[in-house]
C-alpha cells in the first residue's frame, strides 16, 4: 500500500494539491511559505528525535525550530512580522527545559527583529512546529517557479559546514579545525532574513529558496517549479568550514557533503546574467554557482563529468 | 523535579510570560489567539493519543484539528482568513488517511468561509497542529479580560452533548436517544464563526471565551483574566443532546456532563445586564447561564448549594 513515507514529503503536497481546494489567487497551496490574504505565512516542525543531534541543547533546538521557519520567509523575501508555537511534549520534561527551548526561539525572533507572539503545549512525543508570519512591504514575493534558461544560479554564503559538523559528531570526531565552527553551522542556523529582503527589494531575482534541505533538493524544488534544468560548477561551491577535513575522513567527494545534507540555511537564487549589476549594488554576499539551462533538472559537472544531483540524505 | 506534566498548561503559558519577551502591544504572548501586526492568529494542536475517540475517522479528525483553531478565532470575533497545518504522522500511514485527514481540514475551513493555504508534514507520532489566521474588520477584539462584577454570563447552545457521546463511545452504548447526536457533536464541533463576528460588532460583549476546554476551565480561565467570580445557576444551563441519558447511566449530575468536559465549541460571553437589548438585535441565538460577580472563580448553584466549578476533566 502506499504510504506517506513510501510517498515522501514532496509527493504528498503534490497529492494534497490534487484533492483539496485551491485557495483564492495569490494564495497557493504548498508547503512553502504562502499568501493569506496578504500575510506571508509559512510553517515548519522539528522533532527531538529527527532534528536533535547529539549534545545540542534544548534552546538551541528552540532556536532552530525558530530558524527553519524563518529562512522560509526570508527566501520569499518577507519581514518576519512574528512567530507562533505549537510545541508537543512528554509530560515528564523537565519545566527548565521547556522554557530553554521557548527561550531560544524567542532569541532566534530577535535576531530576525521580531517575537513570540504565542502557541500552544500539548502533551507528546517532542516536536515544535513553528508558524512565521511575515510582511512583503510592498515588494514583490520571489517565488520558486520563475527561473529562467540562461539565468545565473547563486548561493549566499559556504555550504557544507552543516554536514561537516553532523559528521564530527555522528563519529565523535575531536572538532579540530574547522569542524568547531561546522557544528556551531549546525547549532544555530541564521535566517537571513535582510539578505532575502535585499533580493527581493534588487527586482532582478528570477527565483529564490532557502537551502535547509540541502542544495540537491532545493535545486530540484526550483527546476521542478520552473520547468528547467540548472547546472551548477562543483569547483565554483564556496567551501564551509570543517568540509575539507570531514571530506578527507569519509573518504567522500567535498562536493557531496556540500549538495546532498540539510541543515543549510543560505539562499539560493536565480537572476538574468544581464542583471548581475542589481545583484552587486544590493548589497548581498553571492557566489555564482552554476546557470539555468534546459536540461534534465539540476546536475553536478564534478571533474568534467556530469552527473545528477538527486535528493538529499536529509 | 518541576516537569511539564506537573506544571500543566496553563501554569507553563505563565511562566513562559515570565521569561520571554513580551511583544509590542496590542500582541501579547499567549495560548489564545493573538494580535500580530494587525492579523489574529492562534495555533492548537490535537493528536491521535488524546483527541481521537474509537470510531472517529480521519476525517471527523482533520476536520477537528481546524475546528479547534477557528473556534479560537470565533472567540475573539475574528473573520478568518486562512489555515496552515502542521502535520507529524507515522511513515506507514496510508496516502488515503492523510488525504482524508486534509480533507477534513479543508471542508471545515470552507465551512467557516476560509481554505487551507498550506503546512508541513514530518515523520512523528500523529498530530496536526493547526495555525488559523483571521482579520477584525475594524471591529474591536473581544477578550478574555474584560468581564466586570454585575455583568451577565451567557452561551451560545447547549452543552453537554460531546461529555454524553464521548461516554457513549467509551462504554460501548448504544447510541440512542439523543446519543446518536451527541455522538455527531463530538466529531464535527462547529466553530461559531459568525456568531463571534456578530457579537464583537455588538458592542455590548465585555470578555468571550469558546468553550473547547469545558465550561468549568473556560470559566475560571476568564474569572483570572478578569480579576471576577463568575455564579452559574445548574438549573439554566441548556442541556445538549444525550445529556439525560447519560447523566442517568453514569449516575453523575447532569449540571456535571455539561460543565466539566471539553469538546464543546460554543461560545461563553459577558456583556453588562443593561445591554441585553444590544445582545438580542445581534441575532446571536444565547442562554443566560449566570452572572459576574465579587466572588473566588467560577462556581455552580446546584440545589440551592454552591460549590466550586474545578478545571474539567479533559
Amino acid at each position: 500500500m502506499e504510504t506517506f513515507g513510501t510517498l515522501g514529503e514532496r509527493g504528498l503536497i503534490e497529492r494534497i494539491r490534487a484533492t483539496a481546494r485551491p485557495p483564492p489567487p495569490p494564495g497557493r497551496l504548498d508547503d512553502d511559505a504562502v499568501d493569506v490574504a496578504g500575510v506571508i505565512a509559512c510553517v515548519d516542525s522539528v522533532t527531538f528525535e529527527r532534528h536533535m543531534p547529539p549534545g545540542m541543547s534544548y534552546g538551541e533546538f528552540g532556536w532552530m525550530a525558530a530558524a527553519a521557519s524563518l529562512s522560509d520567509l526570508a527566501a520569499m523575501g518577507a519581514r518576519p512580522t512574528g512567530i507562533l508555537a505549537a510545541m508537543l511534549l512528554p509530560p515528564g520534561m523537565p519545566v527548565g527545559d521547556v522554557l530553554d527551548i521557548v527561550g531560544g526561539m524567542d532569541r532566534c525572533a530577535e535576531s530576525c527583529g521580531t517575537h513570540l507572539y504565542g502557541g500552544d503545549t500539548k502533551p507528546g512525543a517532542g516536536s515544535v512546529s513553528v508558524t512565521a508570519l511575515g510582511d512583503m512591504e510592498n515588494r514583490e514575493p520571489m517565488a520558486r517557479s520563475g527561473a529562467r534558461e540562461g539565468d545565473a544560479v547563486a548561493v549566499t554564503g559556504p555550504l557544507g559546514g552543516p554536514a561537516a559538523g553532523f559528521e564530527c559528531l555522528r563519529n565523535g570526531w575531536d572538532p579540530v579545525g574547522g569542524l568547531k565552527d561546522a557544528v556551531a553551522s549546525l547549532y544555530s542556523p541564521v535566517p537571513r532574513i535582510d539578505w532575502g529582503v535585499l533580493l527581493s527589494g534588487s527586482g532582478a531575482v528570477t527565483s529564490c529558496i532557502d537551502l535547509s534541505d540541502g542544495l540537491a533538493t532545493a535545486a530540484n524544488a526550483v527546476c521542478d517549479a520552473s520547468g528547467v534544468g540548472m547546472l551548477f560548477e562543483a569547483s565554483f561551491l564556496p567551501e564551509g568550514p570543517g568540509v575539507a577535513v570531514a571530506s578527507g575522513r569519509l573518504g567522500v567527494p567535498a562536493a557531496e557533503l556540500m549538495t546532498s545534507f540539510g541543515g543549510e540555511y543560505e539562499l539560493m537564487f536565480t537572476f538574468p546574467r544581464e542583471r548581475l549589476e542589481n545583484i552587486h549594488s544590493s548589497g548581498v554576499p553571492f557566489h555564482v554557482v552554476g546557470y539555468v539551462d534546459g536540461g534534465d533538472g539540476a546536475r553536478l559537472s564534478l571533474d568534467g563529468e556530469e552527473r545528477r544531483l538527486e535528493h538529499g540524505r536529509y
